[in-house]
């Protein structure tokens, strides 16, 4: 049996999770959330138009495109900004295309009408995980952007089918943790990434082990692990949305 | 005699002004101000090294570089990221010159010996005086990264030889109003930005009519108004940093 | 029971393997590989030097970067090049760090020494499964450039430690099927990319399902159904390498 | 009181302004401008077309933009173009800002109708004071374009309301110095740019002291300054639109 | 008279010409050209629109557009990508603009109606003389995908009034050669790229000595044997027209 | 025989040739150059130092680079700078490389020491021909910053070897005409560029015929028309540089 982790954890508890909404007022919706010391601002803006390339295809309904950044103060060390490298680099592109896929997997562009709802998100304080913060969070303020839309009668019906959420797990020294940080998520032989809805469906499942292999039992293991974590994660978001929403949250 | 304002304001009252220390925790100091519904994250991170080009020409020292950037949803209508552009725009790289050489201007490079300060200011939310909030929150965010130097005992003595802060004053339907919201600034005849030290000494003093000009006399108005918020901004400061810092304020 | 697919392949079924050593005579190692039709150039390119950030950072051994890349003539519709756009899609930067990944994970640096390997592949006609077909590919290129390598007795022993082979599972109409074609992949509810090394050890597991969701047990199918292929796939690399390498192949 | 300056002026003394109209024949209206060495090729262009966001946002009326460079032999070490280093460099961009902000000052949009004026300024030698010399010579080279506006009865009135010059002022060892050249400008405690109309308004007034700051006194004392000398400009403006106009010049 | 050259050719002797048709079976046309062991992919993909700037500008027609493209394994030293390196080198503008005019110098724009014919020529393997190997072969690529708009009787007359082909000649130790190879194009005194009609007349001349200079006597000899060398190309291109197209070939 | 050109000059004339020296004073050397309306800034500027790549191969002695570029008010409709479209066009590459090679054609770079010759040439006014007058201008702005080497004894002996001119040739309506200007050139069946020696030698050949070809005898024409006019240009060269060299030029 394992011993605590390095910030006093057991192998499948979760980080505390901290969710302030109201972060960015000039967003339709948006939700400072936190994995332990990992901070992001999640915001999610509203446009009433669609990209170009929908009216040129003739594609019906509405769209939804996900960014992500690191501030350069959300590490150790200073963080250049993507536009004084002059170009983004293939980790956030792999993530905001993450992001996004995983905010479709829920979502139901027809009912959201001509519509596009750009979800960002701005690390604050990196470590480990933000992605699956990014994508936990995200959903908050997409649901209460959403939520302008239903109360100012834009929208018919919420187009949101389910809820959605991420976390990470991953192999440490032959132990499998969930929620890993920074100095548990470098060292980790395997690394995966599971987006899970709340009825618990998966939406992506992504398990890596570059410096390593992994076997399919050891990828059984990570998923059950991931999965508690997700429900625990699921119900937190839905108490959250009570408590912010004026009607039952999905 | 002048009406309120929209806010509610006087002609020389300045926006409320709340100060969030340690809003970004690896930065070496950081602050959420705001001026009114205007919110700036500040934040200074220290490296141990200093740009290339101060090595070639044999300067010795230390150097401040200056970053801002308007978060994609600090504005009602939402506003693409730089790197989606491609390009920095005009008016960010005027505003960060500008928060640079304020900075600088209250700074002792030698005594910063060889660091480099970096300041990154973020607006997360905008309703005028951005650049204002900018520099007046820097100088805080700066302040309190330079005592993590001198209590590492990695500098010998305080660095910055006063405080600096900064205000927008404008002429608005023949009126001089302090401290402009978007709404005034966006119809303000005349506008200027004006940065003085705690001893009440000018930096900068920028001032323009783009639809409009201005005479000498309306400049000594402006300047005069100026001058007293930005006394009472310093006094805020000063107040701030000895709630912060071990030492007295300078 | 399911009816055979539009290229009358069973459900389980592989498209036809083709391997054409030689097709790059400059590069070090050169295969154009074939899975049915769609074909990827893959070249390996060793280089006597490692990057800057090694020795910057100390780090010893050698390193593999790998570049994808499809043809402007690759697909139906012409594709601009990166350079007419001026940067790398997100598709592109995944793909290729994807490639990096699979290489590395059978890749010994340390043994590598103080060299480079370039894994360059570039897709000359596209029919779904390209990424797949590149690291399967790859791996040939990676192991006869490694032959010139040892034969030039420029390292002492085979850094591959194993053999990697890469193929796509997903749903489609319900049904799980191996190794998409284009027209499978662009309708398939889910898409799996399975990447294993020859002893069956998972090195990635990529199963998303973008305008759909999976259950644990569908996610259980796609595996099996990869294994089965993957198994299939590194006998017929064995069995190349066995042909145009001196020595057994790994 | 002061010894003569390097260049033996007076610390009031404007240097020997030069204009040559006719510069770049192809242009609306040209000047090659000197400010003493500083030597500076003011060109304007008349496109028949707003930019497409005017049309867009409905904004009636013309448009007047501003480009501003340094030719690479137009210092003594040589300068990078900017498309060798791919950007626009941040000093430029406030530069070209300052000019178009200061022709626009008073330029009615309105009267020019839909017509685009471009304003480009390049540095032929550069000795200090480029700014300057760029306003004051784009002046003279909008008011000749505009003449071949009105020749060619395309607009009714001459839209320019006022003319606008700008002069550099600084204190350079203590003392208050008009027109700075290069070495001046560099080792100048304060530097102010000051751009005024012929009826003697303000446009902008731009005051900055890096390295130093300065009092309200000091000021005051580079604004005086400043206005006679600008007087002076006004004044050969007039003098070089008499001889080169058909009409009296505004 | 001369010895062999380090390829055992002579000096007026072409190297062997090879040509695979379908290489890029995705494409409109596509031909795999050697010039010994310079091997150029070649293909034409017809697209039903033409550029924007053609609608604009009215003008009538189709038009045609080549890019070339060194793979990074076709040298010795892998080159990197021009996305790599951020910019298209000034060589690959050239010889791109090369292939452009020399294949629209034999193509009726009007008759091709309203197609853009896109010619990429993507260098394999580079051993001197990819231009010439390119041109020659994007001739037998722009024909095959002609021959698919004939099929489909989408134009009703061969838009290509002639064929076109190309080769390098060059003065190596002061003797001229035809066909240079890398290591007599790097060391040849003069180097002349000559492209020609298969009625011969000629479509571009390029003659250039970097290091040297020449004589008119020197040009004449160039040219002659250059067309020598051309009319067998040519009679090569018939023959394999001939044999790969439906009809006779131009 | 023909008719008198648009300009009133012989088919075989060249247009008047000006020549302002010291239009750049801060470069070493300068000249404005005007082939009838085309005038052409040429700058030609002296670094002590040599580009990085070659101290890493080991190459001795100097180098010669050359920037073009045509400022936006050189033509009749306004050019966009390159850094507003973000990118050099290919006209500009070639043309800027050509001007290098012709240069450095008769410039021993051993002579040269270790030093960079800079040659920038901007168009003021473009009539047709600017890439030959700015060769023969170059020619000239280098020869007069040799001169500053020699006076200053930074090297011992001229580097130049022998002089260099250029010029454009054409066919127009079947007429074989000298120094094209714009409206020839635009319709122009053949375009030549010629460039030589003082004594006589070619240093580039370059004819095309972009719409059309041309027969060996045409080329035949154009050459001995182009080498008249180089002989004059050569002999106004050598005039102008007896006028402002102390020693007799080259």
């Amino acid at each position: 049996m394992s011993a605590l982790r390095s910030d006093q954890r057991l192998a499948a508890q979760l980080r505390p999770l901290t969710l302030e909404p109201g972060i960015a007022p000039y967003a339709s919706g948006s939700v400072l959330i936190g994995f332990g010391s990992t901070r992001v601002i999640c915001a999610a803006t509203i446009e009433s138009k669609v990209p170009s390339w929908m009216k040129q295809q003739g594609v019906k309904g509405g769209w939804l495109t996900a960014e992500y950044s690191m501030l350069p103060y959300s590490t150790l060390d200073r963080k250049p900004r993507d536009i004084a490298k002059g170009r983004i680099d293939g980790r956030t592109v792999e993530i905001q295309r993450l992001i996004g896929r995983s905010l479709r997997a829920v979502l139901d562009l027809q009912k959201l009408g001509e519509h596009t709802l750009w979800i960002d998100c701005d690390v604050l304080q990196a470590d480990g995980g933000t992605r699956t913060a990014s994508i936990t969070g995200a959903y908050l303020a997409a649901r209460l952007a959403i939520q302008k839309l239903l109360d100012a009668r834009k929208i018919a019906e919420n187009p949101l089918v389910d809820s959605v959420a991420a976390v990470s797990v991953g192999l440490f020294k032959g132990e499998a943790l969930l929620d890993l940080n920074y100095l548990e998520d470098k060292d980790a032989e395997v690394d995966a990434n599971v987006v899970m809805t709340g009825r618990g469906q998966f939406v992506e499942v992504q398990s890596s082990g570059e410096e390593s292999t992994f076997s399919h039992e050891q990828l059984e293991t990570l998923l059950a692990l991931a999965k508690s974590g997700l429900q625990e994660l699921t119900a937190l978001q839905a108490a959250f949305l009570q408590k912010h929403l004026p009607a039952p949250a999905i």
